[in-house]
């Protein structure tokens, strides 16, 4: 068969795979796989170095499909790649437990490098791989032997380049210069609600070059050399990231859905699928059909896959001999085993009593642990001075130097989150970000995908409070502890003082199936006594008993974070007046409620009925610790913009506000 | 004193108003308001119509200041022109109770338009109250007598342009030709890491060229002739919005922080102080100081700003004789007076058990009411057949007709959730926006400025749990009840009907001080027998008796949306097993919070023990409910992809499941 007309087969086999499985999901997006199936088919044929035999190898060209409802263009693609996608995975395409899900999920198909469908997201997690691969690179490529030197592919939709996460990733990738990407946008005039022009008519290839990128033209998506130029000029071009511009038709084939956005969402039905078909010179009477032609044609490639990473391997070996410390730490680094050292590290805060705001002992922990854990890269976005995430020990990141540890994301949370994933996605290495804790709002769909992935990106949310004091409400959380622990996986942490910043860092570190939130405050607090009060390793456990009277307690008083040394003022007072309290530290629910049932018991004894809770921030689901009885001191209403001394005050956060609501609670419970 | 001198001696006194203030408090961002006074300075002074003695007028110019850490600039500049605040008011910036807090606050200061602090919102607010004009416009002007007829100025800064939303609202202002919007881009080179290079190198006009802006240069900041000349050319282009990149110096003045990031966001401190007041020839011993000549300048300029507001009512009295009605109406709109006809309208669902979605029910209630709310006005991100949010009878608003009531945002949640502030904040419109409720998350940061700002978007939030089916767990909300419900104030509603609907768009209508976010499905729900059943108009109540036994009911089920139905079925089963049960809609937590004692607890009675919530979502909070004894049927982990009935089963979401929990809490409250 000449290769012209294989070509067109293999494209249209792509087309029909996802055709019939949308089909037969009765659900589904056809319009985008018949679209752009010439641009799959050319990238994972000629373009990408990838072995379908092992989706974990280190060099692979990774391709990011942003525009995630096109999820069956990519299945289709990996099954007759050779991926461990079976025909029956196709045909079980959105059916619950396969691993082909309506939209990519990292994790079930092998070759799904990340999990899309919120759009803008893929776009940013390629920005944040190829920061990994640049970052990875720097320690580990050699003049002689680069052993990470591969591309980020990817198709994006006009969804991705509306949404705000895209503007902030690709300015950033255009200043850092990150050559390594090539995204093809696929141009085809429908969105939902009917032609994009509806919403959309900004000049992209303008736009993109004002964000210092390539722009590139394909005029008609199914001319497989405009494909094929594009890529190679994307190749060439290290200084720039690259973006394709290439029009498409959404439904390419189906004579009536074809342009059209009825052709985005749903399945063709059963006679435009025949139409379809027909038009496209398919026998409409075979379904999840693959031409023994195109059977064979990916048969052959697969020695070519298996070769691309024969080569490397041959490569690696070869580096190994030359340069065998780098070689065994490269692998290592991508195991996550990183030794001890950097536990030892960690810092101890004996001063007991000093005031020490928990985000700077942040900034102590990540400057003790850098030098021992030398792919733990993140910054801030521009809030570096505020959020101590800064390495002293290296430098910026950035275009002219990629060793750098330290990142400038600007003032782009969104896209921090985007690229923290898709570092966190790419291995190697431990990425975290920070910035205020009320604008973890901005990166939150962020944040739950990366829950949703799996993978462990570190967040630094300080100023964690109305403790932040002036700067008012706009920057003052309230709500955002119960709705960051609400996502299912987060662990959010809310370490009482310096040492619990320490344990709480060690927690992030080991952490690796989800992200890890830790909540840190502006303000000083202090640095607990620990020759009197239980260790701060009890952290890891969640919530423990921080200190309590010698007899049996009648109240437990249960804080977080900056509001554990108010408990602990509340416990004198009331050891002073003769009642017998129980102070427990409660830095994270997600560890607590992984204990025993013994040990929930002995930190909250069932028969203890009076309890308070206190954190500055709304009580929403204290209530399960708090039981019928127990009594919230929350802030259910917006902050305002005062000294901090002065919120706590008129917020009810003060040692005799606590103490009388003990006595009150006491008192009441002696009446029930 | 020559102009000039006066000129130089207004600005200056700007400056030196907001240094102390930030002095004195310690804290805040001297550094924007002595880069940008002389903007504020002509603005407030030459081209806006405005009048300080009536906040409220409406035809007034508005200003934005996108940049709301540059607070004092707008306090200084509001209290020389004479808006009610007094120099106590500036002395007191960011204490307690003061009306200048941190960062500006709608509806304290008057003449602040919007609530800004978190970047890039007041830059979508400022598109929204273009879009709100040009629709009102569309309503209310006449060839010959123009009621509505002003811009919308501001200020905006490099986080603005880094912020995605900044995108997202350019975009769509640009493709909408929003040529009323003049926004000014201070551009000062610094951000609070240091160099705004670190992180930011895109061209911006390029940028905003590529969106359809009109871009313009001011070279320097202090040449007035260059600012005026910028306005100018902005007033005169009435098909593009228009962006003035204006190189400004932060700190100008401070002879060691001018053009440093530590000019940014801490005071200068005493010393510094002095020096900057020296090199700009101010006394270095007064503080608060107006020189005479200045006061004088502005008193003078009182009657120039009462004339504005004059002339317009002038205006509008020939308007109201030549147009009584729309006079009448215009009026009415602004004070959100829309009599009762929309309530007649609302349609009633009889049909008893048929099987209708609570989004589509949502669709009809739009499409009864917006006869008779002419000013209800809004769309979806992209999503509009999915929503079900268009109006029928209406046409799409677009660059060429102001008067359609349906907006295509395109796939922007958050640009849609700060439009549409920015449309609530102008006052006169109802705006609505709709996304999938997963995507909620795209524009929180925009929710939870409308709850602070006490404004009332109405979010039409459909596909409100894995309910959707197989789109995955990608697009279905688990966490977002949760977390929308516990940002302080917004409320959130979730029908269990069609006729819940109904009574859920009453509440949002009705409803002013804060958004509504009304849950809705995708998938099909039967409409609740009313004949047998108590009404749905007790919704407003936010939870209610549906249905119990006739005798004492042993166990209480409280169900919100989709799930209420399921625990009528399992009433059903539970009643004929001799079981005596109770089912309570709870569509909002709330509007119950916000009933008296008394009625909660004939709602809910303390005595009986035996609850279960079943709501498809995290059950976080439920425990308020729950007490002690209580169990939830909830989800505490993602999603997955598959019909949505295979899922209600999987995650434990049936009659069979429901009956059973019941039976073992009752069976373990017996031996209690």
């Amino acid at each position: 068969m000449p290769e012209k007309d294989l070509q067109q087969l293999s494209i249209n086999t792509i087309r029909f795979l996802a055709v019939d499985a949308v089909q037969k999901a009765n659900s589904g997006h056809p319009g985008m796989p018949m679209g752009c199936a010439p641009i799959a088919y050319r990238l994972y044929t000629k373009f990408m170095k990838h072995n379908p035999a092992n989706r974990n190898w280190l060099n692979r060209d990774r391709f990011i499909l942003s525009a995630g409802h096109g999820s069956m263009l990519l299945y289709s693609i990996l099954h007759l790649c050779g991926y461990k996608i079976s025909m029956d995975d196709l045909k079980n395409f959105r059916q619950f437990g396969s691993i082909t899900p309506g939209h990519p999920e990292f994790g079930l198909a092998p070759g799904v490098e990340t999990t899309t469908g919120p759009l803008g997201q893929g776009f940013a997690n390629a920005v944040g791989m190829a920061i990994a691969q640049e970052y990875l690179g720097s320690l580990f490529n050699k003049q002689d032997v680069q052993i990470l030197d591969h591309f980020i592919y990817g198709i994006c939709s006009d969804g991705d380049l509306m949404e705000g996460i895209s503007h902030e990733a690709a300015s950033l990738a255009g200043h850092l210069k990150l050559g390594k990407i090539i995204l093809f946008y696929d141009d085809n005039g429908i969105t939902i609600d009917g032609k994009t022009s509806l919403a959309f008519s900004e000049d992209v290839k303008k736009r993109f070059e004002a964000y210092n990128w390539q722009v590139l033209n394909v005029d008609d998506v199914n001319d497989l050399s405009q494909i094929d130029r594009a890529v190679e000029e994307g190749q060439k071009e290290t200084n720039r990231p690259t973006l394709i511009i290439t029009k498409t038709h959404i439904g390419f084939g189906s004579p009536n859905k074809q342009d059209t956005s009825s052709a985005h969402g749903s399945p063709l039905g059963e006679e435009e699928v025949k139409l379809a078909k027909k038009s496209l010179h398919w026998d409409e009477n075979k379904f999840f059909y693959i031409p023994d032609e195109v059977a064979d044609h990916f048969s052959i490639m697969k020695s070519t896959f298996t070769n691309y990473e024969n080569e490397w391997n041959k490569f690696f070996e070869t580096y190994k001999k030359k340069y065998p410390a780098e070689a065994e730490q490269f692998v290592k680094v991508f195991n996550n085993e990183f030794g001890d050292e950097w536990k030892n590290a960690l810092p101890a805060f004996t001063k007991y009593g000093e005031n020490v705001p928990t985000r700077n002992a942040s900034g102590s922990v990540i400057n003790a642990i850098a030098k021992h854990l030398p792919t733990l890269i993140g910054g801030s976005a521009d809030l570096e001075p505020s959020n101590n995430t800064y390495i002293k020990e290296s430098a910026k990141f950035s275009a002219e130097n990629r060793n750098g540890r330290n990142f400038h994301f600007g003032i782009r949370e969104h896209g921090m989150g985007g690229i923290l994933n898709g570092m966190a996605l790419y291995g190697g290495v431990i990425p975290y970000g920070g910035t205020f804790m009320v604008f973890s709002d901005y990166m939150r769909p962020s944040i739950r995908l990366a829950s949703l992935s799996g993978v462990r990106p570190i967040y630094v949310f300080t100023h964690d409070s109305v403790g932040l004091g002036e700067d008012g409400p706009t920057h003052q959380p309230i709500e955002h502890l119960a709705s960051l622990r609400a996502i299912p996986k987060v662990v959010v942490i809310r370490p009482a003082d310096a040492n619990e910043t320490v344990e709480a860092w060690k927690v992030a570190i080991e952490h690796k199936a989800s992200p890890v939130a830790l909540a840190l405050t502006r303000q000083k607090v202090p640095v607990l006594d620990r020759t009197k009060f239980f260790s701060s390793e009890n952290l890891v456990k969640g919530a423990y008993i921080l200190v309590q009277s010698e007899n049996n307690p009648e109240v437990i008083l249960m804080a977080s974070g900056s509001e554990v040394s108010l408990a602990v003022e509340a416990y004198n007072a009331l050891q002073s007046e003769g009642i017998n309290a129980r102070v427990v530290s409660f830095p994270s629910w997600e560890l607590f409620e992984a204990q025993s049932d013994e040990y929930k018991e002995s930190v909250l004894p069932k028969l203890i009925k009076a309890r308070i809770s206190i954190e500055a921030g709304v009580k929403q689901g204290w209530e399960k610790y708090l039981g019928d009885y127990g009594k919230a001191i929350s802030i259910e209403k917006f902050g305002a913009s005062a000294p901090y001394e002065v919120l706590f005050n008129e917020y009810g956060f003060t040692k005799e506000a606590v103490v009388q609501k003990v006595k009150s609670l006491i008192s009441k419970l002696k009446k029930v």
